[in-house]
Formats: structure tokens, sequence, C-alpha cells
């Protein structure tokens, strides 16, 4: 638990703010921040920096719409395992398959939840049958199909 | 695939090639972006613009470690809806739950399936039993836990 | 059992190797298979409306490829009941959805189970949630969507 | 939609309307069509030509009621493969087993999805537990029967 | 175990052979056993009748083969009730269906599980749909169907 | 179908007669059940020795109380083997394990699925542990205890 | 967090030690304790004290075994409830049902799982059937026995 | 319920109601006891003693609060064994992981049912990902977490 502490320690209500804003908008001028918080501008930078140097923000992604791109097909796999102790090696091939967008080891009946994105079917099919399921340890998956995608946004800090 | 084309008429490789640099970081500067693909500035600028316009991109993400802002719990939610006509009316009062932070209509056993971010597992009864399961239309739920989150990127495009 | 005996009764040889050629390739000419099986032309004219009148022989149907026409999903239907005796009022409303092609009363878990036909997701999770789901005493459905169809024939005669 | 149109350049409103026809009763004659769709029976060859050149056309079949050909049981089969990779191998095996009529790659639980058709449970027996089961690379099977088909039909186009 | 004998206190040695020989064969003769086991024949009377008195023994059944008698269909049944509360009501009405030979109220995941016998797959259906579907409680049924009894035989005493 | 009709067809409606007055209490004498059906004690003979003769009738069975005889405890188990082609070797050693008195090779998710009866709970989990599971073949069970037996009985013939 | 860390405060090592041979075996006295850690017995009196205010320790338990005193079946309920709102209202009721002696809010399909403690299976028949699934709210349980008890312990501290 | 009077023949309604008093509060001194049921300190000790060596009696257990001690998740597991033989092999190897507070053998679709203490999510996937899955014998397991504990007592004698 000490890390913890020694971390959220210099998280303040300043900082939380500042990423509420950043969250809901990552393209939001520091200027704009600044005068929304009547700060400085350059505590805006300092508070970043620190966020940053902490760990706590990772970086900004574009965020793109994966239809307009011509991929259709957002998939989520259940995979079962041969032995659950051959997770790490399964995980470890499974970074190289790029449709792979997400991956967990998780509770339940499942070892390992992932998220595929795919052009269309016949692509899915190819993805699950010629690259995922001959990773060494994977036994089945269990697929199913995002048919809409209703919410999609960051946590709201609070 | 000829079709996708048509329809994404203005999508051409350099548009891609950017986009392919945003996507890995989306803060790099679109002078970077410019010297790498041999183009001008103003070519980035205006291809930038493009795809906004035409909704291909949809903004910018500040990435976040939720851990480290206290919310250590990911879990997945399959939701069995009393009747699955009762979609609709369930993801209006689903989308007021600021813990839930992506939602899916779904193919398999389940009619929604949800991805939820929590403080604990004391909050995580409370967003299950106080909020989530008393939404109308909502029979019951199966919830299971990311213990790590092995894969996070975005697409790669090709 | 006795109108088994009745009806069997009149199907012999000669009709199942009329039934096997015609089932192979419904166009074949009737003077091809009276050559074939060393009979008059007259003969197979006369099996065959034996066969229609009996109902061993339905009809003949068109095959066509469905994606070519734009129909890229396939997919089956696991529907539940609110209670099972409520099969027959169900089975009506649901043959009045024209994406429906093949449905059954069947054992296992499922009181219902069907062959759905859609262009894309999106039209399936119209289908779904607009039409199947709001069919009264559905209370919901598991759907799996077929990645390749390998086998497609009708049985062969023995 | 529109996209489909573009691809299937070929494919007009005439050839809908030809297929329709069709697809209800594939043995109405030529020169039916034509005096319904008011064109010259030429015009009518000319369009199914192209519609078997274009693939969209596969081809015609005698239906057949199963049970009059003593065949009682329908029955569909989940089947578990020891390894998701086995699926080629196992397919062309399954390819040789006449009494299946169907078999499809799914998402879902099973790996492959199959339709078959058998005399009776005897048969049924016979047919898993020598054949099908003894593919190389099957796990195991969910089987469930076919108590009553209430819909049957080929797809509406529209 | 002692307490079992406490409590049967009249079974002893002599009253177990006598039903391990019965059990094997119900017709065996009251002479042949006396014989067997060394004792008057009038000894076989008085323990039989103590057996009966003390409900061990119930009746004798004629052991019939039902597919000769035209009964093709032996059928388990996983019933789901809509609550599990309503057994005792729902039993009373399953009794009155005389295709039903066995229930059990059982744990694991169903309230109910039953064993009935149908002429073939028409005669199921209708057993499902019209009778056991329509009582009162019932809210679904899982059906699994016996290809083969390979093992039927009462207790070996030991 | 034709060896049905051979043995259905000596089958009249006086054998019917018999049996249903036997399958209600296999000890019922012959001269009662001659009385009741207005016919010589003679033709009860000739017709249970044909019924016999025609494996109709496969013997009687003395009904005793399991629970009487200190067997507390019937299951049902739901077995699973490691590939579906290992039934019959599986079957042949379940045989030998004398508390199970009923088998079936069934559809469903089971490849097998048996009835136990024991004495308490440390019997049936010694069969399982020991006996069952041990039998090459055998991946896993699923049991599901009889809290109570409601029906136990006969068809009625009709 | 911060309850954790003003209580976590002030658990030291010593707490720890004297915890850890307690939960070995309590009924240990203060003065082995205290010669063991080489700490006077008044300390271990101050510590307990503490510990017991700080509600660290919340009692002792007897630890019977059940099985000696005629409750033979330890059993294990998940329970499917209604609406996953009536959870509190549920949880209220079963605290009245003196056989359940665990009971969780979960995760996973079920909403509730309970341990429950019973004589023989016609008492747990009597808990399930009359008891628990006449709570209101409650749909169905699905109910599986404990055949024998490999481990039960404390947790062991370190 | 006479048998185990019989079998218990020394645990009288004194021993009951010394156990009841005791089983609600292990610390109640035996002079209060005593005072309660009107009887002398003296047969008390008698009373325990004789239970302790009847084995009814195991042993007293500090009732801690594990949240307090910084055990925030409480798991329970189901686990699949590859051959239901592995079991007894598994235990053994099971018994050495700490966080495993109650093992169970059991009956439904797992082969060992188990309850688990652990500090935070992290800690949960070691012991999961790290001990318990490469133990020899088990194939896979399916975690469910407690949410809440809101039962947790012994049993009530009666």
């Amino acid at each position: 638990m000490s890390h913890k502490k020694a971390q959220n320690l210099e998280i303040d209500n300043l900082d939380i703010q500042i990423l509420s804003i950043l969250m809901k908008n990552a393209t939001t001028p520091y200027t704009e921040i600044a005068k929304d918080l009547i700060v400085s501008g350059g505590t805006i930078h300092v508070r970043m920096k620190k966020l940053e140097e902490m760990g706590v923000i990772k970086g900004a992604n574009l965020e793109v719409d994966p239809q307009k791109l011509g991929y259709d097909i957002c998939a989520f796999l259940g995979i079962y395992l041969e032995k659950g102790s051959q997770y790490n090696e399964a995980v470890k091939q499974l970074k190289s398959i790029k449709e792979i967008v997400e991956l967990h080891y998780t509770t339940g009946s499942w070892s390992i939840f992932a998220k595929i994105v795919c052009h269309d079917t016949n692509h899915l099919r190819e993805v699950l049958n010629e690259q995922i399921q001959s990773v060494k340890g994977i036994q089945r998956t269990e697929t199913f199909i995002s048919l809409e995608e209703s919410i999609k946004r960051q946590i709201t800090l609070d």
C-alpha cells in the first residue's frame, strides 16, 4: 500500500481539474485550461510534467472511427488455454497479432479476454483460424461480435 | 473491398501514413510528420482537416493510468435483459452511469456487453447493485474482472 | 407407422436412381436421365409425377450465392421463449420476418433455432433488435455468425 | 448499400426481378417470366446466362421431403475441436460423411456447426459415434434435434 | 453404518441373499431359492412377507422392451421453473402426463429432472410443446435424447 | 422398417391388454387376467410365451426401496469423454462398476449419461473419484443428486 | 484510502506475531504467547485489547465437527434473482434461514452465493424447496454438494 | 434421526445446550454457562472434555476481519482437472498454497471448489497464474469474487 501513499500524495485537486479538462478534450490549449482554473499557464506545464513523470499520464491517442477506415467488425474473444499456466507464453505470441487491440487476464471462465478489430467476417475468420488458434497453448475461443458501440468514453474523474 | 475505396474516395496513401504516425503518438508535431513524409507542413494541415471533416478523426484522448488515479478495478459485464426489445431504453439509462466506459450490443448470449472502471470491490458492488441492476429492463448481469491488462493499443493501419 | 408402409411401398430403386441424379443437378434433362438408366423418357415422366403426387418432390430451388447478392452475414439464432407454450404464437410472427430462412423447434436448451441472412452487421442488429426481439413471447436470443460455409449439399440417397 | 451496386455493376433491377420469380419457383418457364416482366424471352436468357457467369446463380436444387425418403431425424451439431487450428484438416474429413448436409465455421463457443440428416436415432448414433467422433481433431460434439421445421425458404430479394 | 442395522434390525444376511437372487430374476421359484440357501421353503415365504411389510419390497415389474412396443424415443428433460417454489404444484400436473416415467427434484441447475418415453420425434414434440410446456410454473425445458441404452439393471446388494 | 412390420404384425389388442395388466402389477395371476379379458388361461400362456420369444417381455424385476436397503443417494452423471470415439471402450469398463444402474449414449453436451445409486455422500465420492474418474477416456463428470423421486412408473400402453 | 492508513498505522510486527499464534490456536494462554515473543504478559493484554477495539479481532469461534452433530450435508448454492435489484430484500429474508452459514454477493453468473449445512438430503430438499425458493425475488438456485472438505483453515499472516 | 442418537449415544440435551452457548461466543466463561444451565461448573468441564474426546469439538478459532489485515479480496474458484482421477495428487499440492482457506471435492461441473483470500487483484492474479494453475492436473479455473459477505455464522443447533 505504501507506494500508493507516496504517489497519491502529490495529486491534488488542481491536478484532478487539469486532468478532467484534458480527458474530455486532449487538445484543449494550456492557456485555456489556465484561464478556466485561474492559475498561470506555467502552473499547468509544471503539473502536466509531474503527472507524466508519475506515470499518471501515459500519452495521447488519436481517436479514429475504425469503420471509416474499413474496419467493420469489432469482436470480443474469450480464450481457453490448454493449461492456465501457459498464459505468459501465449500473451507473448498474441502481441504479434496486430488485430488484437486489447487483452486481459480475467476471472470467470476464460483465461484471456481480448478485443479484436477486423475488416470483415472473412478477415475475422483468417485472424481466428490462422493466427489466434495456432498460438501454442490456446485450446479454443469463444467469439462474440459487437453489432453497435453505444458508449465509448474515458473515466469521469470525481 | 473496391466499394470501400469508392466510399472513402478521398483517403489516399498519404492520409494513411499521417494517421499511422499520429495513432502511434498523437502529439507528434506536424512539422516532424511533414519532414518524415517529405511533404510540406501545410499539406499535413489540409489532410488533417479533411480527415476530421470526413469523421475519420474524432478527436484526441489523453491516455491516463486508471490505477494511478485510484481506479483499481476494471470489470466486464455481460447484461441479460428481461426482453431483448428493452435495449434502447436500457442504454439511455446506462449512459448516465459514469463508471461505464464502453458499451456494446453484441451477438452471443448477452444482449449488452459493458466495461466498467471502479475504485475497489466495494465501489464495484455499489455500481452493480445500486445503479446497473436497478436500470429498468435489466434482468441480471455476469461480471468478470480484469486481473491484468496485457495489451492496450490502437489498430495498426496497413 | 402404417402411412409409411403405404407410401414407401411405391418408391422403388428406379425412383431412387432418378432422384439421385436430379438431386445432384436439378436441371438434368429427362432424356439424359432416361438414357443413363436405360428406360424410356416417358417412364421418367411417370415416375416424377408420382413422386410429386406422393409429396416426395416438393419443388425446385434456384441456388444463388447470397454474398453475390449483397447478403454478407449468415447467422444462427438460439431463441429462448418466456414460456415454452408460446411457441406456436411466436412462430406465426417470426414467419413475417423475411430475413429468417430456416426455423426449427428443437431439443437442447433453446426452444427455437433459426437461420437468418442479412446484408451486414447493421442489418443484423436491426433484425435482432427491432424485429425478432419484439416478437411476443421471445425472452432473449443467442446469436452466432457463420464465418465460412464449408459444406452445403443435399442428402446422398443410398 | 450503394457500394454493393458499384461492386455488382451488372446486376440491375430486371436481374433482381427475374431472380425473385425463380427463387419462388425455379421451374417457372422463361416465357412466363418474360411476359410478367414485359421483356422478350431472349432477354431472360441473356440475363440468366450473365447471372450464372457472375456466379450469382450456382445451380438448381430438387427440393425433396427427407421424411418421405425415410430420413426422420434432422440434427444440429456443435463441434469442439481439440485445437482450433485443426479446423481445415477436420473439415476435409467431415466432407466424406454424407449425412452432413451443411457445415459452418462459426463465432460463439463451437468451432464448427453442422446439420446432419439421418434415418433414425440408431443411424444418428452410428454417424456420431463411429464417423464424426473418430475424425482427427474433434474433441466432442453437442447435438440437438429438430422436432419440427417450421420455416424453410429462400431469401426474399428486395 | 451401524445405525442402519439398528434401523433395519430385522434385515439379516438371509434376507439379503433372498433379495439378491430375486433382484437378478424376480420369477425364481421359492423352492429353488430355498434349496440354494439351504433353508425351508416356508422360511422364504416368511422372509418375503416380512420384507413386504417393511416396505423393502414394493412389488414386481414386468420388464418390457419399449422399442418393440413402438416407443422409439427415450428422452431426458431438465426443467426450469419460473419460481423454485412452484415445484409441488408443477409435479401434481406432470403426474397426469403418462409419457413421463420418472421424475426427480434435483440439485444442479434444473429444478426438475424427468425421463420420458415417446413413439417418435413428432410424439416428443407434442408432449413437450402441448403438454409439458403448458404446465403452470414451467418456464422452459432442456431436452436430450438417449441414442442407446447400454446399462439398465438393479442395484447389486453386497 | 421391414423388421418392424414382421414383429408388430403379431402384437394384437389382446397382447396389449395382457401387457397393460401385467405392467401395472407383474404378479397378477394368469387366471385373473384370463377372467378379466374373457379368454382361457391357456390363451394367456400362449400369448406370454410369444411375447417373450419376440423379445417384447424381457423378464420381471423385483421392485425394492433402495433407501430401505441403505442406499440413500441417487445421483445422475453427465460424463465428458476426452474423445467421443472412446465411448465403446469406456462403456465396457463402466459396466463393471456395480453402482451404475443405468447408462445412455445421449445427444446434448454430455457423451454419456448415467444413473448411480450409493449409500451416502462418502460412498458417492469413492465411486466418482476412485472408480468412474479412473476409467480410461473419461475426462470429467458433472453430478447432480436426486433430492426426491416424485414419479417412477412404467409406460402406460395405449 | 485514508482510513486504512489510520488503522494500519497501529498494527505492528508484534501484533501480527500475536495474531499468528492465536490464529493457529485460539486457546493459547497469554503467558505462553508472552514467553514465546519475549514480552510481558501485560503487553499481550494491551495489544489484544487494541486489536479488538480496532475491529481486527471480532471474537472466537468454537470449531465443531458438523458431521458428529448430525449435519452430513454441506452444500453450495448459486442463487439467481428475478432482478439483481432485489438483492438487499432477499438477503434480509435469507438471514432468517438458519441452515445458511455463509452468504456472499458475487461477480460471475450468480447474484448470491451461499453455503448451507443440512442433516441429510431430505433436509436439504426442505430447505431449498420450502424455505429458500419461497424467498421473494429468488428465481432459481443451482446447488452443488461437498463430497469431502479437504482444506479448512485460517489465513496465514505473513 | 433416532439412529444418530444411537451413534452419538453420549450427546445429550445438556451437551447441546453447552455447545449452543459456546458456538455463539466461544469465550463465555464456564461459570456463566454453569449458572445459565443450573449445573455445576465441574459438569461443564466434564462435558467439554467428553465432547473434545469424541471429536465433536475440534478447537477454537480466533475470528479476525481479513480486510482489516489487508486482505481485500475473497474469491471462489471452480477448478477443472485434466482428469478427475488427479484429484488426490492435486489436493496435496494445493495444500501448500496458503491463500487457499477452504477446499472441497464437489458434485456439479467442477471437480474442486476452493475459497481463497488475497490482498488485492494483483495478488489474486499471482496466486492464480503462478501458483494454482501450475499445479499438475489442473486444467483451468473459473473464478468469482465476493463483493460483500452478508452472512458468516455457525450452525444453530436445534
